[in-house]
């Protein structure tokens, strides 16, 4: 090999399933992720902030894939054998935390976390392995208070970041509920409950997809099994007709009312302890929630919510936004789930092998960042800094004075740093950033003691609507005083704006 | 092997190197980095959040530790064969993005980020392994306005973030003036750059360790070499004696300001092309820094300020703490450094084989944090949430209604939700969260429609100075109407703040 083979060249590339966010992308999510620590604090959770890092064995196998283990989380062995992973969601770094701090933290704990995760899956449009989660959990109290109360923080939250009432749903399930279900339609045995594990999984799935299938769907995949439009096949649970009508029945439990809705849960569950046990805890949220005024156009019990993951052991809800947005084809589509959760007994039982009750609310910050965008009430274009160009550049210092003068006013503003020999060109790059407004003084100015000020977007105004005439006559740009310069571009600033 | 044998519980441990952020630190942090924020956007620089993840050639190999490639980098191998790797600063990211957007970012770029970064390196105390950077950068301005004005936006940092003037230095230097002491001192060769490039690694080292070695000892390194304490020999650049004479001078050529500084440089690199051109970037930097009033009490030409990373091309810059704090066995020492920087016109050239001017500032945000603390600063312990205490578990919905008013009336506040039998436990628990008041409504003054306050504050300090007898009279707790719960947990929380 000839030994002076020139190194190929980097490829300049985000890696597959990345992005980068530049400016109001990140200023949008930051001030969304303000207003929901805001909430969060406000109910009285403390914040906490885990490394990236995990080791595998803490994270666990906790991803919906199970058929794969440590699939789904990106990893790498250490030097010294150890295994360490990004953290794929909140929660298991919180059950870390909460068994690891055990002796030191108050009981109960109540901590919001918010940052990237990250998932090593297959990338899509629109589906990144990096994003925001923003999470708060109370963990050491078993009490469905706990659980209403995570419940009325989302509709506070939701409502705090933009999404008016009415725009969104918060439902409200219980796992105990969907156990009594299974135990009445005969595939739950409470003394053996390894038995019928198979089945009752294509029944939660069959469940879950309850939005996309419709009754008939879920009714095949309960029965024999389903073909869908490609040909496909799906087996089914093979639930006889007598079993798969229960099943039913509690998909279609939901009435008015979340005291009407558990009324008829009870008849469904009749036998069932453990379905009982759950119908008993949804009238308590449902009651607690309606006490506090939170009525069914915010939060409703709803039975069809399941939620995927496996380790939810008694309530479960999920926030929904119910207007439409049109998808990649133009096609009106609900926009769906933006948060969801539960309570889990068990993550923290892991590490300790003592139980310990723990509820908690995960928010996909890009998704509601998303709707927001959809639906217009973020992602107008931000104003940029007021530029002050560079006519002359051995008064490199009497420009930097400028923006320094500006800057102490709290008005954003730069010099061009760019070679200032083309002027046009310093006047795009004004544009470019969107800048209310440019600052320009020659030595001719400077002498008699001005500047030029240039109005850009009325400029950019009058070059809409006016022929090309009148926008060359400028009387968007005009001269002031030196000494005026902070109050003649906040005054522009300020007619801009309002 | 035995089927039932149980499996191991995994280890509730942070992985070695990483920590956890709980409450303060996490919101100390954040009011830092929106502080710093405020600064770099009010100097017109935008935000940019690339991802944690890179491939690995992206990256490239510019950590310190040049003779093993990869270390200090987590990486792993994908299933299609590519690396990626966590970034382990954020300068290499914005090389890549500068070249991957090229068309359609504004030129100069600036923007400013703030993340963790990686760094795959042996743990030690106070050192980790994932910490927060926070950097502005100007990509595609070659004129040392842009390097002055990144040395001013520093300056101001520093003091948005609480570091009073006085209490940091500002200090630059230019490679090109090192290089022309090192042609003058007959270790560069302009015709055969790479002639010389160990013995120069070694000056630049020694140079570097001038605050640690004193004068003495970087003098040996020049020479012939050092013995340390601990009996360890380590190499010098074997300099004659007129060689390394060139070098100390340089050292030594600080002067009161930034222009007798300047002159001396001159006549120490006389005869060198690229030396002069460094002291006269040098003198400009000193003329537009001294203009904007920017004197050597907040920014100095130090000749000794060199940075270790070898991209440095051009002006090189360091932010110092100059107070002493103690370290851990109770010496005091000077704090150090919190950020640095400099010009580096090479690295969006590895990806195009353009060259692209770039020049940029990263603030160590954990160092400067662990300044403010040192320094009694930040770390009061923040106020906990009035905490509603549970007499009657079948009340849960009055209590809840009580914290939504709180609430709603910006008062951070919960009910207790752990288990309400011990009442002495939710007690504890407040004390535990730093609660002002608790909120106490058993079923007799709920019949009377009162409640009962206790001012936490108020009851800690009687604890704290008087006997016992005093503390059992607890004055600092009392009835109210429940109607004016929200008016007097305000007046107490406004008291114990004010």
């Amino acid at each position: 090999m000839a030994k002076d083979k020139k190194p190929r060249r980097p490829k300049a590339e985000t890696p597959k399933g990345f992005r980068d966010y530049f400016g109001a992308d990140v200023t949008e999510r930051k001030q969304m992720l303000d207003a929901i620590a805001d909430v969060y604090h406000r109910y009285g959770f403390d914040p906490l902030e885990t490394s990236a890092v995990e080791t595998l064995e803490a994270l666990g196998k906790y991803l919906p894939d199970v058929d794969r283990p440590n699939a789904g989380v990106f990893a790498w062995q250490e030097e010294d054998g150890d295994w360490l992973a990004l953290r794929y969601d909140m929660t298991a770094p919180l059950a870390r935390v909460a068994a690891q701090f055990r002796n030191d933290l108050p009981t109960p704990y109540r901590r919001y976390t918010m940052g990237p995760v990250w998932r090593n899956e297959k990338p899509g449009p629109g589906r990144f392995r990096q994003f925001y989660q923003c999470d708060a959990d109370t963990v050491g109290s078993g009490s469905v208070a706990s659980d209403a109360e995570i419940c009325a923080m989302l509709s506070d939250t939701l409502e705090a970041v933009g999404i008016p009432r009415g725009d969104y749903i918060v439902r409200v399930n219980n796992r105990k509920v969907l156990n009594g279900v299974m135990e009445v339609a005969g595939v739950l045995d409470p003394s053996d409950p390894d038995r019928f594990a198979h089945e009752r999984g294509i029944v939660l799935r069959a469940i879950d997809k309850l939005d996309r299938l419709g009754e008939a769907g879920v009714r095949a995949l309960l029965g024999a099994g389903r073909k869908d439009e490609s040909g496909d096949f799906t087996d089914g649970a093979n639930l006889s007709d007598a079993q798969a009508g229960v099943v039913m029945g509690f998909l279609a439990a939901k009435r008015d009312s979340g005291a009407e809705t558990c009324a008829r849960l009870e008849e469904l569950v009749e036998g069932s302890a453990i379905g009982a046990e759950g119908v008993r805890e949804l009238e308590t949220i449902a009651a607690l929630l309606a006490a506090q005024g939170y009525g069914p156009e915010r939060i409703e019990i709803d039975p069809s919510v399941v939620r995927g993951l496996g380790y939810y052991t008694g309530p479960v809800f999920e926030a929904e936004l119910t207007f439409e947005i049109l998808d990649e084809k133009g096609r009106p589509r609900q926009f769906g789930s933006v948060a969801g959760g539960g309570r889990y007994d068990d993550l923290v039982k892991r590490f300790t092998g003592q139980a310990v009750p723990a509820t908690g609310v995960s928010i996909g910050v890009d998704r509601l960042l998303a709707a927001l965008r959809a639906k217009g009430r973020i992602g107008a274009a931000p104003q940029g800094p007021v530029v002050v160009t560079v006519m002359d550049r051995d008064r490199m210092a009497d420009y930097q004075s400028m923006v320094g003068e500006l800057r102490s006013a709290g008005i954003r503003a730069e010099v061009y740093l760019g070679n200032p020999k083309n002027f046009g060109n310093q006047l795009k790059y004004a544009d470019k950033r969107n800048s209310p407004v440019a600052v320009i003084q020659g030595s001719d100015e400077a002498a008699r003691g001005v500047v030029q000020i240039k109005d850009l977007f009325l400029g950019a105004k009058i070059a809409q609507s006016a022929s090309h005439e009148e926008w060359k006559s400028q009387p968007a740009q005009f001269e002031v005083a030196r000494a005026d310069l902070v109050a003649e571009v906040r005054r522009i600033i300020d007619r801009a704006e309002g």
